[in-house]
């Protein structure tokens, strides 16, 4: 083929607020009339907070009928038809902070101001809108479903068996679990159990932090004035927050007792990171001169915990920058996979062919396609096949990505 | 000269638990004597929970005489003078679990389960003591007094002056800012602005975490079996945990309200962490193509996070590896401050002799007489005069660091 088949590990979609109105289960539609008004309010507010309400009104200007492919089926497959995207990796919260499921079930996950059946009701709805959108190209769509796990592991295993029944094959889990037992407690072990029967990935995607410690005790009702820097802060070690969950099951022995589990971290695919952070964790595994005194935390590990990171999980390097492809081999060859992060304003869409050239060109041809679809087509359990047949349309070609 | 002037830019010194009393305010004293008992109960159980009663007894047979130089002034000196180490940072906590000051005032600067008003109590009597301390030596110990800041900026601003007046240069706060506004909120500003008036060091120092995330929300009554892993995921955040206040301080514009305020980061001073955590800072402050639609986060400072990081701060990079000295121009060869951390068995003593000729034999003299002692002269302001004075007696030969 002369085509690169893409695979996008990371894009979003999300119903309109009011649409997830008839996914509810009924019972909870009353308090949704109740909270709509109040979250929309609270949007508003986020987007003074935390959003610039102008660069998001200017970037959407010109484009708004391709981002209604956030939950409209046909829009979205011309969107991805010319991004040059065969399949994709589908996360909550479509147009970032207009499309998140209700009741705080979005991509943050949070567990403040939360009320647990509310935040699984909401979860519920948006799972089942997401298996009905997926479906309706199933070779293309990959779901990944929203699971508050640390209220209550039994819902979670319910529904993790849900999502393989239903063609979503990816949980994602809070990443923030202050306050809460975190993940190398066994009490989540049937949770880990039946995702690796069922095949289904365990999914952080970057996104969560602990928002009141960068805009205060008091959020969301805050004056962003009295926190100088705070979005700097945030950006700068959400990475820790993305990563830290996954960092306890490494350690926690999750993949030692479970191996043919998987997990992926999104959108934190940095070079920056990922080479140090492995070089780290197998430094405190194998190196015990600082930290023997604190007593035994390796016995239950038959490798670094950098290895099983190696064996079981990947990476959505979403917007890779090019200095990344260059040190791929550091980062882990045969994790990166790449993603345009549709519809967010800081994905690669709608540049996405002359972004992925300036990425990739020149490098091995294998590789390029390793990064660009291969490794999320073997991660992910996609079928490559029907893919390529995508891709053969529309895919970008091999020939733009010489020297 | 033929000898290096070594200054140990992390050393801890305290007291036998029971000896605080006399330095407490005498209401302190009646509520000292109920909880002493029970600290050290609690002592024992942390030992069990999270340092090997083992291991550590194993370290400790044999030099027990020399560990009570913690403490005692003649035995520091002749311990120090064996060392080869003319200077020394003194933090709090000397033979790491025994010697904390009282009603949680050590290293760790808990804010959960503590009375602000005892722990503040606790402070006091310690940095009296270590003023009487420090004071028998003046020209070689730098005392870091412990200041509890969350709780109260008066009370902090009055205890950095105490320690101007009293020979304590540092000011160690807090870094563990959960359910307190973080140090990008002004409301700190008159407390870094008495520190900057009086030449005081803020110091952050490696230990502090949310121990309740690693051993149980129930901690410190805990069963450590059921959180197999736990110390290793300790030992790979134990780093973010240390810089994070600092880098509130640094995104929150503290530097560039308070130009000449000094902060220190010790015992993380890691090659494998501070070139790619300035090269993101940098990143992050340069390249908004992702961060953009968060808002203004940059306007209020006049150039990068990691610019002020350079200018301002420097770092206790205790035990320092070879293959760190190696990276010294990537990691900032003006801020690499080397340290023992006597009494603390992960320290290089009481092989401190050789351990400092791996590290840095065959380097350029100028580099390792800057970061054996050179740079710690200058940053926390020590007599160099004097301490060369003292080095000419008890620093290691320039010859043995020959290639």
């Amino acid at each position: 083929m002369d085509r690169f088949t893409v695979v996008s590990s990371d894009c979003h979609a999300g119903l309109p607020p009011e649409q997830y109105r008839s996914y509810l289960d009924p019972e909870y539609r009353e308090p949704f009339d109740q909270v709509l008004p109040i979250q929309k309010r609270m949007t508003d507010e986020a987007e003074k907070v935390f959003l610039l309400a102008d660069i998001n009104a200017q970037w959407r200007a010109g484009v708004e009928e391709a981002l209604t492919g956030a939950w409209d089926h046909e829009r979205r497959k011309e969107v991805l038809d010319a991004d040059g995207v065969a399949g994709e990796i589908v996360f909550p919260d479509g147009v970032t902070e207009q499309n998140a499921p209700p009741f705080g079930a979005g991509l943050a996950l949070p567990t403040r101001n939360i009320v647990p059946d509310l935040q699984w009701a909401g979860a519920r709805a948006h799972n089942r809108w997401l298996a009905e959108f997926c479906a309706l190209d199933p070779v293309r769509r990959f779901g990944v479903a929203v699971c508050p796990l640390l209220w209550d592991v039994d819902r979670a295993v319910a529904e993790a068996r849900f999502g393989a029944e239903n063609g979503l094959g990816g949980m994602l889990i809070p990443a923030i679990t202050t306050g809460f037992e975190a993940y190398h407690n066994p009490c989540y072990d049937p949770f880990w159990e039946a995702c690796e029967d069922l095949g289904v990935v365990v999914c952080f995607h970057s996104g969560p932090g602990p928002f009141e410690d960068f805009f205060g005790q008091g959020f969301p009702e805050t004056d962003p004035q009295r926190y100088p820097g705070a979005v700097g802060v945030y950006i700068s070690e959400v990475f820790f927050w993305t990563y830290r969950s996954l960092i306890f099951m490494l350690w926690g022995g999750v993949f030692e007792r479970f191996p043919k589990l998987r997990a992926s971290v999104t959108e934190t695919g940095q070079g920056w990171l990922l080479p140090p952070l492995l070089r780290m964790l197998d430094h405190h595994y194998e190196d015990t001169q600082f930290s023997a005194k604190l007593g035994d935390f390796r016995s239950h590990l038959s490798m670094s915990p950098a290895d099983y990171f190696r064996r079981n999980c990947a990476v959505g390097a979403s917007c890779m920058p090019r200095d990344d492809a260059e040190i791929r081999h550091q980062m882990g060859m045969d994790q990166i996979m790449w993603g345009t992060d549709y519809p967010h304003p800081e994905g690669t869409w709608p540049d996405t062919a002359a972004r992925m050239r300036e990425t990739f060109r020149g490098l091995p041809e294998g590789d390029i396609a390793a990064m660009l679809g291969g490794n999320a087509v073997d991660f992910y359990g996609l079928d490559g096949a029907a893919l390529d047949q995508v891709a053969s349309h529309v895919g970008p070609r091999k020939a733009d990505f010489a020297a």
